[in-house]
């Protein structure tokens, strides 16, 4: 089969590999129809995540059909169409059983990570009864693959870590893709507002489309704090993954309020306790567990969210490396997200 | 009447000074009869709290009688024995209706800071119905005042932020005042161990005889590394406000766990995002609402709590002078708390 | 003035009564400009509800101006427009300070009960600065109206005592004001599925219109596990007030789901433990605490909310007494609430 | 082997049986060191329970030796020491991944039901790795077989259903084996007052030393109504399963307060939801998920609970119809747990 190749920093080839087969009897092996690329990807091809290693094959987001299982597979059978969660879970380990399924003690983020990924023909899905969500026919595959990380991400450590509430004031810091996601699902919540910060015009004109309230391209705190009378904002996200756009966020928010940091950090923060210790706020931090993906495929159908908003460019999956070239510059390109398609 | 009064930094005189009266209907004037000293009134004297002007007295703490009620009031009379809360709250606020009382618009931490304290023979007290509490003759004064803030603070701040849990491992950064206020109330919710971190080996004795499980003089991470088997803990309390001691416990909390900052910062931390981001961790930080202030008087008088244990020190009231000179040096004079009385 | 008097079982009279004056410094007194009428007020006039003295004037619903405040009135002054919270609380008892306004120590639901109401000319509302609200120039007055009774009752003992949640299938016993007053603010929360359920054709076609998914006449054992695959429901809301309602709603719900009781109930009902004991599911029950009335202020604002859709009828205050008739016979007349004003 | 079978309403036999095999990949086969007798039990051989049919083995409650595993579990091997679960969970479906093992899609209570138990020498546990627990060495059985069910139940159902908060005031109606569970697990949370009400004084006594702090055994609603100053109790649990017993507690909760329904229910019981509808409470049913097994095993180790206080007689195995007899009198023969050893 062929699939994308990490092969060192900056490297990337799509390339003849061997088929996945089955290793335990918990795996599946899904031929993907669909997947996407990730801005951990692009962190990955830059050699940040040194913990991948060359050889191994990229992505983490993908729905396709099964084609074979392992016998002590239960949920699933050859021919079932899935959609794969970026996190695997055993549903057996401490963590699993708590729900914190990002933390699975023989799981977790893998795909594209410890074990070769999505962006390939083939994938073996390790715990396939746990890592693998059937697909009702009326859900679109283009919304589907939206459902792997990016909008269960924006929804987990995006709104319900930031405890979006009925009436409240919501600061999002970063209009790309999983800054769009908080955006979609903090919606859900009923917020009285949502502001969208990012310097780049066309995101912001994509978020309005998407239900921002407020847009702001610059001097955020002093926009913010003419927005929000002085008061500051009840819930700020952090979507971005750099000290300047934390440092934003712990200066929005009001007392009583909650930062939710979503964005990937490579480096430490200041975090001004001496302003903060006061403030009776709340920061949580967290890689998703996934374990809102059957709700959020309720609300697809339901007609509650549409997934496929995000999508902004289409290619078939062996072009992947042109996709790459598009979505390396995603604010020149206008991407948000990009499916890739093997039908 | 006589009373502790703030004269600029390393500045503190025991001198006359004119009786409060009512200013508005709301108000109370309490006579005291105990009090005590916070480690935030060392903070003022050394000039750190620039908020207070020269003349302020201090004091933030006590248990005493009414003796003049504004007609506004309607919960309380003279003649009546309350504990004053230290944070002043009008109950009619947003915030105060949200149960915020820390940042209540006409209130929260006022006495000893922006309007004169309790460490005097007299204090009026703004919105006296909403703080103050009524006391029961069952409840001892000694007692009691521990009940105005280093209570409900290591309870609020630290057991409830750090949301204690049945059977979680718990770890608490500094065995002073409020370390061991919040390893008191922390047992409250049944955790299975109580860590107690402090270079002070007292201050480590007494942790031991109010219930820590274990306790730990130095090395800190390698030690509770050990006593978790490598896992870290459930809840890490941050009871110092430097930022050495909030760096161990962002290295101790385990994925999923918790972090309550108790302490008073003067500068700003370094949050380690790049390991935490991926941990799933809640980090939370506050002044004290003193909502618990009733349900705290209930376990006391059910015997689920003796809060005159922190009580090592005891001074009549004008002799405040040489309480400070003793609690200024807390740790060679093993002083926890120091217990004040007029009676 | 002129206020609706009720003098006995199936009396009530539009006639001359005394203006009401300030009794208690935290009195407000306030000049009626919207009123309406509730379900509530045709049971005290059926004399279903004996603590209501003849010679009370009814109503507890109304927005208006402030003519007069008692000197302990710190949060409005005469002139102000306010929206009157159908239970007083005065903000300082033990049940206030937890926000269960409902069960005030000196308040509660008293407007139009205990003490009289707002269907006149003037108001007395006693603890004036818990139990009004300011009023935005840029909220409408007949949305404003909604907000006093029928919407945050909908809100809180409906939507939130049911926990509806995202992706929820709900059911809603009931398309009357307060059914449907469940369903506008129930949407808040993102269900995947609304069933209304109700014999009368007309109210259901409103229920469609205002959000409803799935409407049903009869049968609605059937039909809604035909809705749900044989599941049941996670939230059931009892918004009539009968066993047989009631029935309905312990029959529907699905393990683990929430029934929450809207409806005054009469008489007692049968709880079919014997069914029930097994499924772990959720009863609440409860008058409303308003608490939630900023939040809903804010969310009209927001444009998230139009009270007024449930206004079908208008009449002048002092047409009140055709009002009754027409919200007497209210399925005939297709009436769910009528806007009484005196602008 | 030999087992205890049912054989039908009032008739047990403890005869020879064929030794169970595994069946599924995920079974295990545990030879059982110790077991006790469930108050179900006794329905069961009453006919009550008409799902139960002829020549089933009784009893889900067990700790033993596992012989052997099917090849898809991954968490145990033969030769571990492992804690039953009276409830068996799959960990794979739409329950289960909620955490609601109780309504598992595959499981749920199961043994001694519909398929073969635990008062035998063996027993097979479908869905071995979500199922059992390993007990670590420090836990003595006789602890560990408490954690099958009494315990889990007392606590879930009882303490967690009820929300017992810290200085609450708690009634339990019922000091039998379920009652004594729910008032040991309920002083986890610290409530300042736990009243035990039953008639039989034999139980008070042990409900006294296991800590309640008031015991009441005639005119239930007089004497509380003493105990709490007629303000009723914030939770009521109910330990029985009769209709008069579910009476007291929803005439003993006070406004706010809970109620947890504990007992097994044969018939309805009437609600006054005429009184009930205007209170704000709660009421919650369940049969235990299970999922406290490990908190409660530390909180064991830790020396926070000592299950064996609870076992007040003790048989081998082989004696268990003698076993049967005695608990059959409870009452009457001071019986709480009876702990059946096949060592």
């Amino acid at each position: 089969m062929k699939a994308l190749v990490y092969e060192g920093p900056g490297q990337r080839v799509w390339k003849e590999r061997a088929k996945p087969a089955i290793n335990k009897p918990t795996d599946a092996v899904v031929q993907l129809t669909h997947t996407t690329i990730c801005g951990t990807d692009l962190h990955i091809l830059k050699g940040d995540v040194p913990s991948v290693e060359r050889g191994r094959i990229l992505g983490h987001e993908g729905v396709g059909i099964i084609t074979e299982v392992g016998e002590g597979v239960t949920n699933f059978k050859a021919g079932d169409r899935v959609l794969i969660s970026c996190i695997t879970s055993c549903g057996r380990c401490d963590f699993c059983k708590r729900g914190m399924y990002a933390h699975c003690r023989d799981g977790g983020w893998i795909l594209g990570h410890l074990i070769d990924g999505t962006q390939a023909e083939y994938v073996r899905i390790p715990h396939a009864d746990n890592s693998l969500h059937p697909l009702p026919q009326s859900l679109d595959s283009a919304a589907a693959v939206m459902l792997s990380d990016i909008l269960p991400t924006g929804h987990e450590i995006g709104a319900l870590y930031g405890e979006v509430g009925l009436g409240d004031t919501v600061a999002i810091v970063g209009a790309g893709p999983i800054g769009l996601a908080a955006l979609l699902t903090s919606r859900f919540y009923s917020p009285a507002r949502i502001i969208m910060i990012d310097p780049d015009e066309n995101r912001l004109a994509m978020a309005r489309k998407l239900g921002a309230t407020d847009i702001v391209t610059d001097t955020p705190l002093e926009s913010v704090r003419g927005i929000t009378a002085g008061e500051g904002v009840d819930v700020a996200i952090e979507a971005v993954g750099i000290p300047e756009t934390f440092d934003i966020c712990q200066r929005l928010v009001r007392p009583g309020g909650h930062i939710a940091n979503v964005g990937v950090h490579g480096r430490s923060v200041e975090l001004h306790l001496e302003d903060l210790w006061i403030k009776n706020v709340t920061l949580r931090t967290g890689l998703v567990n996934t374990n809102t993906i059957p709700v959020l495929m309720r609300i697809v159908q339901a007609g509650g969210l549409e997934p496929a908003t995000l999508v902004t460019h289409r290619f078939p999956l062996d072009e992947v490396e042109q996709a790459y070239q598009v979505f390396s510059k995603a604010a020149a390109e206008k991407a948000i997200k990009i499916l890739l398609t093997a039908e």
